[in-house]
C-alpha cells in the first residue's frame, strides 16, 4: 500500500528534486501540493510548482497557493541560491493545469480531515507557515496527521546564521508552533542534508538517463551547483529537500534519533535556531526526532530510480 | 447611515457591556461576532457570547467561534477578574440561537470580502488572534477594512505586567501582525480605559433603568467590581471594552492622537508591551492612533442609552 | 552641615551646568569627580572636566578618569548633541590641575570607604559604568553610600529610542547593577528633566550675571540650544544633569515617588528601558524613587545663585 | 623556559585537578591564583583554594579572592556536582598560608602589568567575572596577556541547558567581554572535556601512586564520580578543568581550530550559549580557537606525572 503525502514546498531547486522523487517513487502517492513564500515569493514558487508538476506529469495532483509571507517576521528570499525566478537556470514548460482554487492552508486541512486518521503524512520543504496556520485554524488535524516530516533546522549546523537554517529562520514562529504540537515531527535538518551532495559522480549517473526530464534536472543541478559554490563555497551542493521525501519512502535510509526539539524565538545570535536537548535520554513520550545519518548511495539510487520512472511517464 | 461593525471578543464582563453598547446604539449595526480564547477558554467565552446575545436580543447576528489559543504563546486566562465561567456572578439565559458553522476567522474574512470596501469596522476586545489569522489567510481584507479599533495595550500603563496589557500580552505575535499591517488601527488602551470607572454613581444611574437586562448588568457590575477590588485594588473597576465601541459610535468621545506603535516580542520585562514613539511628530502616513482622553459623562450616557434601548427590545 | 557628593559625569553641556551648580551651592561639598565615556570618549570628557573645574575654581577636587567604555555594549557617543569635543561651542581654559592618578572606580571606592557610613552621595550624570564597577569590585560601598542620585532613564519618556534614555541605554548592564543593589537610588529621568528647559527667559536671566564664567555658560547654552533644536526639534533644550544635583541640594525642588524600577536588557524595541511598576503601592522596602515634578523657578534660581557664587570665586 | 600561568578558578573537584596538574608539571609556573564565585560561593571556593594549595605545596603562590558574584545575573552554584562545601567528600588540610590582601582582579592586573608583554597566560576554570573586570578596569592587560585559555562553553554541547555550559551560563556578560576583547582566546569547552573521563582504569592508575595527596585525589574522584552519575547520568565523570591546563602545557594534546566565537546574552533557550561560526573558513585575524580532540592517554599521563611530582614535593 502506498503512503499518502502532501507536499508543502517553495520550489526551489531542491524542492524540485523532492517533487521528482515523490512523484517517481511507487511507495508514495502525492495527494496534494501547497506552496509557501520562501526561497522566492509566493507567486514565483507557485508558478514553479505548476511548471514542475507539468514536467513531471503530476497533472492530477491538486496544487494550491498558500501563505505569501511568514506569520510575524518580514519575508526573506534566497536569490543568491535559487535565482530571481526561484528556479534559476531551469526552463519550465507552460503549466498544463490550473491552480486549485482553495488556499493552501485549506487544502492541507481538507486533505487531512477527509482522509482516514493517520492517513496523511505532511512533508514540508519550505518555511512552516502553511502547516502552522492549518494547525491553528483546524486543531483536529494534529491528531489525524500520521507525521510531519520537514526539511529544516539542524541540531549542530546552520546556514543562514551560524546556528539557524533558512526555512526555520524565515518563519521561526511557525516552526515553534509545528514543533510544539504533539504530532510526530521528524526534522531532516542540515546535519543530514549536508551529506546529500550532488557530486560529479552523482550528476553523471543521473545524466545518463535519457530524456527531457533529465535535461531539466541537469540544468537544475548546473545552476544549483554554481550558486552554492559562489554563495557558500560548497564544491558540491547539498540537495536538502528530497532527503525528507526519502525518509518517507524508507526510514532506514535516513537514520533518526528521538530528542526534544524547541525553536528559539529571541536571542541576538540564535533567532530561528532549533534547539535539541541531547543531555539525557529522551522522555518516553518524545514526539520529535532528528535525522543524523544518510545512506548516501541508497538515497541517490532512489532519486535515479524516480527519474527513470518519471521520464518514462513523461514520454 | 449606520456603521457596520464586527465584534471580535472574549466575554468577559466588560465585553458584555461592549456588546450591550454596540447592540443598543442606533449608530452601529453589529453584522457579526467572533469569539476568541482570552479572558476564559474559547468554549466558555463562546457560551457566554451566545447567552449575552440572547439576553440582548441580538439573535440575528451570526456568532462564530474562532481561535482557541494564541498563535505562539501558551494560553493565559483571567479567572481572578472574570471568574471560572468568564462571566462570574452573571446568570445567562439559555441561548436562543445556534453558533454559525463557520470558523470565526472565516466569518471575519467573509464579512469583509462580501461588503463594500471600507464597509466594515473590526472592533476587537480580546486577544488579536482571529484578526491576525484573518489578515494572514486573506491579505486582501487589510485594504477593505475601514478600521481596526481595539481595546488593548497602553502607551504608559500596564496591568498584567508593569508595561503590558492582558489582551496584547496574551497574544503579542497576533498584535504585532495587526499593528504592522497598513490598515488604520486605533488602540484604545489602558491609559484611556482606566478613565471609564464604574463608580457608585454610574452604577446607580444604570440600575435605575427598570427590567431584566438591567438586573443582569447589575449582577455583572457587582461581580466585576468585587473582582477588580480584590485582585488589583481598584475601588471602582475600569470598564475597558465598551470604550472601543464608544469610539466607533462617536470619535469625539474618545480623543486620539496619531503615533507609531509597535509591539515588543522579546525582552525580560517588556514582552507584549505596545511601544508608542512620541519623540517626534508622527509621519504623514502614520496609520496608528492611540486613545488619550475619555469624555466620561458622555461615555456613560451612551451606555445608559443603550441599556434603555436593549431593555425595550428585550421586553 | 554640607552634604558631601561625588560627581560621576561625562561633560557634556548639561554635565557642565551640573558641575557649576554643585560647586556653587553652599549646601554641597564636591569631594571627588570621576569621568566616564558617554557623551564623548573618555579622553574628551576628562579633558572637559579638567577645563571646567579650572573655570569653576574647583581646583582642589580630585578628578579621576574612569571607564572608557560600557561593560558589555559597544560605546555610543552623542556628537549630534555635544559636538566633536563633547563641549562644542565652549572654549575652556587650560587645566590648572592634573588628573588624580587613581582610576575613577578606585576614587569612588576610596572616597566612600574612607568616609563615615552614609557620608557620601553619589551623583551620576553619565552612563553608570563606574558606579557599577565600584559596586562589584568593593561590594561594601553599597551599604555605606547615602544615596545614588542619577540622571538617566525615564518612567514614560525616551530619547535615544522611544522608551530608552541615552545614559541607561549606553550601558544598560551597568544600570541594571546599580538599580538592583539595595542602596537608595533616585532616578532623575527624562520625565523630570524635560521640565528643565533653558528658555529665552532663563538664559537672559543667567546672562545678566557679569563675568567670564557667565560668558562660558552663555556659549554653552547657545551651542546646546542649537544642537537640541537641530537634532531633536526642541525649541528650548532640556538641561538634564543639574536636576540631579538640585535634588541633592533640596529634595523639595524635585518631587519623587517610591516605585520599583528595573532595567530591560533584552527586547527588540525596549533595550535599556527603565521599567517602573506603578500598578500597586510600592513595597515597604522599596529602595528606588523616580522624579516626577520639578519646581522650575526654584531650580533655575539655584542655578543662578550658583553662577553668581562661582563667578565671585573665579575672580 | 617555563610558561607563567595565572589560575582563575572556583575549586571545585575538577579545579582541584587543574591546580594539581599546573603545580606538578615542570613546564608551567603558577605565578598567581585568583578565586571567583561559581561552583560554590566565593568564601567556600577561596577556602578550598587555600586548602588545596597547602596540600599541593603551592604555598609560595599568591592567592587572592576575586568577585563574589556575576556581573549582572544572580549567582548560581552547583552543589549537586560539588557538594555544599564545593569540594564534597574531600578533607582538606588547614591552610598553611594566608590570602593575598589584594582583590583577585587586582592580582590579575598587577601580575600582567608587572610581567613582560606576552609573559602571562590566564587560565580560567570558573565563571569569567574576574578576567572581564580586569579587562575593563585596566584595558592594557589585553595586549600584554599571552593568551586566555578557558574551560567553558562548547561548540555543540551544553550541560546546564541544552546548549549552554555552567561557567559561561553563570556569567554570560563576563564571557561576552572576554571573547570580544582581541587577545588570543582558546575555549576548552564541553566538546573537548567530555573526552576526559575519569574511568575506572584512569582512577586505578592514579590510585597506584602512593601517598597522602593520592588519598585526597581518590576521595575527590569518588565524590565527583558519584555526583556526576547521580545528577547527570554519566558513568564516568568528565574532568573538565585540567584540560585547559593540559593545553597550556602542550597544545598538541588538545587539538584546536580557529573559529569566531560569540556569546548569546538573550534568548529564551540559548542564554549563555557560545556560538561558533563554522560556516566558512575563519578570517585571517580570528583570535578565538575552540578545542576539538583530546589525546586522552597523554592527558592522563600528564595528570599522573603531576601527581607523582606533587606527591614527592608534599612529602
Amino acid at each position: 500500500m502506498t503512503k499518502k503525502v502532501l507536499l508543502d514546498c517553495d520550489p526551489g531547486h531542491d524542492d524540485a528534486v523532492a517533487m521528482l522523487l515523490a512523484q517517481g517513487n511507487p511507495e508514495l502517492e502525492v495527494v496534494g501540493l501547497s506552496t509557501v513564500g520562501g526561497n522566492q515569493t509566493l507567486a514565483k514558487v507557485t508558478r514553479n510548482a505548476l511548471g514542475l508538476a507539468t514536467a513531471f506529469s503530476m497533472t492530477d495532483v491538486p496544487i494550491a497557493a498558500g501563505c505569501a509571507r511568514p506569520l510575524v517576521r518580514q519575508p526573506q528570499v534566497a536569490p543568491e541560491i535559487h535565482g530571481e525566478s526561484g528556479l534559476g537556470g531551469v526552463h519550465l514548460p507552460l503549466p498544463a493545469m490550473t491552480l486549485d482554487r482553495r488556499h493552501g492552508v485549506k487544502l492541507i486541512i481538507d486533505t487531512v480531515m477527509t482522509s482516514d486518521p493517520g492517513g496523511i503524512t505532511l512533508v514540508a520543504t519550505g518555511p512552516l507557515t502553511n502547516i502552522a496556520m492549518a494547525a491553528r485554524l483546524e486543531p483536529r488535524i494534529v491528531e489525524r496527521v500520521a507525521e510531519v516530516v520537514l526539511m529544516g533546522g539542524g541540531q549542530h549546523t546552520g546556514n543562514i546564521t551560524p546556528v539557524a537554517e533558512f526555512n526555520v529562520h524565515t518563519d521561526p514562529e511557525a516552526a515553534h508552533i509545528v514543533f510544539h504540537e504533539p504530532w510526530p515531527v521528524t526534522m531532516v535538518g542540515l546535519d543530514l542534508t549536508h551529506q546529500a551532495l550532488a557530486t560529479d559522480e552523482v550528476i553523471a549517473d543521473l545524466g545518463a538517463v535519457p530524456g527531457p526530464v533529465t535535461a531539466l534536472i541537469m540544468d537544475l543541478f548546473d545552476a544549483f551547483r554554481a550558486a552554492y559554490e559562489h554563495a557558500r563555497g560548497f564544491p558540491a551542493p547539498p540537495v536538502h529537500d528530497p532527503c525528507a521525501v526519502a525518509y518517507c519512502i524508507d526510514p532506514s535510509i535516513v537514520e533518526t534519533v528521538p530528542v526534544p526539539v524547541d525553536v528559539e524565538l529571541g536571542g541576538h545570535l540564535t533567532e530561528g535556531m532549533t534547539v535539541a536537548d541531547f543531555r539525557t535520554p529522551p522522555p518516553a513520550d518524545c514526539h520529535t526526532r532528528v535525522a543524523t545519518t544518510l545512506d548516501v548511495s541508497r538515497f541517490w539510487a532512489l532519486v535515479h530510480d524516480a527519474l527513470v520512472r518519471v521520464q518514462a511517464g513523461a514520454r
